[in-house]
């Protein structure tokens, strides 16, 4: 997906966000939003947002000096996710269909999400787990990555956020676990799942877990690194969780991906609905807060 | 006031917004969006926010060669508040204090404000006055402008919004005609009223009316007519209308000068409720959408 020009005032708010998150130097806050004014003056639009997105928090860690600034944040999603686990996983075992209940909360757990929203409420997520639970599920969508889980020999599941992968692992609970690789990425940026929290939430016991070598808020292939391009090239399936993945992959054509996402920004709700190859609600339109199941091509 | 970091992502979105009203052109909606950012990354914060925005809106002229782009929003905000002026009228000279009414009224007014919100509902406006006819007044605050005014020779009205200056009218109404002068802008930015929209509303034919020279949102005084200037500078006093007038004469240290605005932005609520001389509510927090009487000066 192209950066959109709303993107941009979003941009200049993540700069703003992330800074006072990181330090309390107002000279520090002006200078990283006067360097993205710059930058995004500059930046070519037929690039996806999430390459905005490494350029700001690359120059906050250059800035602060603090390599994850992020990382009480991203411990603090996952124990708390950790905490919600025991829980979703009795309602996923008893679910009349385990396996729709399962993706329809991987979804949900997309909610986790600090590049869009700089602070995040555990209400907030309880929510999105009610709303999940109670949720009229595109049926369709579902028994087609139902099937498509089932017939693939490989799968590579792309991660998204820290916390979101305690909810992915409810997920990659329901496939053949030794089909599955998960990606996370290669170092850290916003609250993006890296190794670490792969670890801490347990995946690591579970199934292959591979890191994408970048530290870009989404997938841009061209700068993962040569043995994570190989895997996505040969992965039978890959699942692309999240917004970043959706705007970085959706252009890609691949029939065999699947975004699972919840939708948080109208820029990204207008292009589901203007390019969707399948109506999104019954008027054809992706509304915010939408969980969203979507092939990367017809 | 100073531009706050959190006012730079709403310059970006008001430059999309404004480019999006004045053209279709993708390519000028991008260009306009480069300068603004360009411009932003290099521009003094101690400056007002309102300084900002005339160069965006300059920008916006000189680029679509548009004089002035809210012509038809301003004779419609105009049109559309005189149809509402003959009920407003008999409710204010039947109220139980009807210079109170006309003071809340005019704040009321303000919601029609396009620099903040590109575009506006009628609804919004009706919801303004009912909330305006309902509210519980800072009889406090009225009664010292009402002093103010009694007291006052000369009285120098610093209008802002077309449209709004009708219910500016209602307020002037209630003042000795000879002793008004209002101001309005110099040339068009914005939806802020000119001397056509004075005229239209039947201003020009109720008191002296002039134009401040600038063509600022707001009134930079540096940058106002040397006529106005001796106006302001003479002045029992000013009123001044409007977020535009707080940023620009927040500073300027004058107890004989009131803002009435209505406030529609978070970090002017904040500025108030930090900077406040007088407690805004019982928890003296101002809150975004309340109706603010403010001395320039304790």
């Amino acid at each position: 997906m192209r950066t959109y020009l709303d993107c941009v005032p979003c941009f200049v708010q993540q700069a703003i966000d992330s800074a006072r998150r990181v330090t309390d130097s107002p000279m520090m806050h002006e200078q990283l939003v006067r360097e993205t004014l710059a930058a995004a003056a500059e930046m070519p639009f037929d690039q996806p947002p999430p390459v905005m997105g490494q350029l700001i928090h690359r120059r906050i860690r250059e800035l602060t000096g603090i390599r994850d600034p992020y990382h009480a944040a991203k411990q603090q999603a996952n124990a708390f996710a950790l905490r919600l686990y025991p829980d979703l996983k009795r309602r996923i075992e008893r679910a009349e269909d385990s396996f729709a209940l399962a993706v329809t909360l991987a979804m949900a757990g997309n909610i986790i999400d600090l590049g869009v929203k700089s602070h995040l409420a555990e209400e907030e997520v309880h929510s999105a787990i009610v709303e999940a639970l109670e949720a009229t599920l595109d049926r369709s969508a579902i028994d087609d990555l139902r099937q498509a889980i089932a017939s693939a020999h490989t799968i590579l599941y792309l991660a998204d956020n820290a916390g979101e992968i305690v909810f992915d692992r409810l997920l990659i609970e329901q496939m053949t676990l030794n089909k599955v690789t998960v990606a996370v990425k290669g170092s850290p940026i916003i609250n993006d799942a890296t190794r670490e929290d792969a670890e801490a939430v347990g995946l690591t016991k579970l199934v292959n877990v591979i890191d994408n070598g970048a530290d870009i808020p989404g997938t841009v292939l061209e700068a993962c690194s040569d043995s994570f391009q190989r895997l996505f090239e040969a992965a039978d399936l890959i699942i692309a969780k999240g917004q970043g993945n959706y705007e970085t992959l959706n252009e890609c054509g691949r029939r065999n991906l699947f975004f699972l996402l919840k939708v948080k920004c109208p820029v990204i709700a207008r292009d589901i609905s203007t390019n969707g190859d399948a109506a999104i609600d019954q008027k054809g339109v992706c509304r915010l807060g939408q969980m969203v199941i979507r092939r990367g091509a017809r």
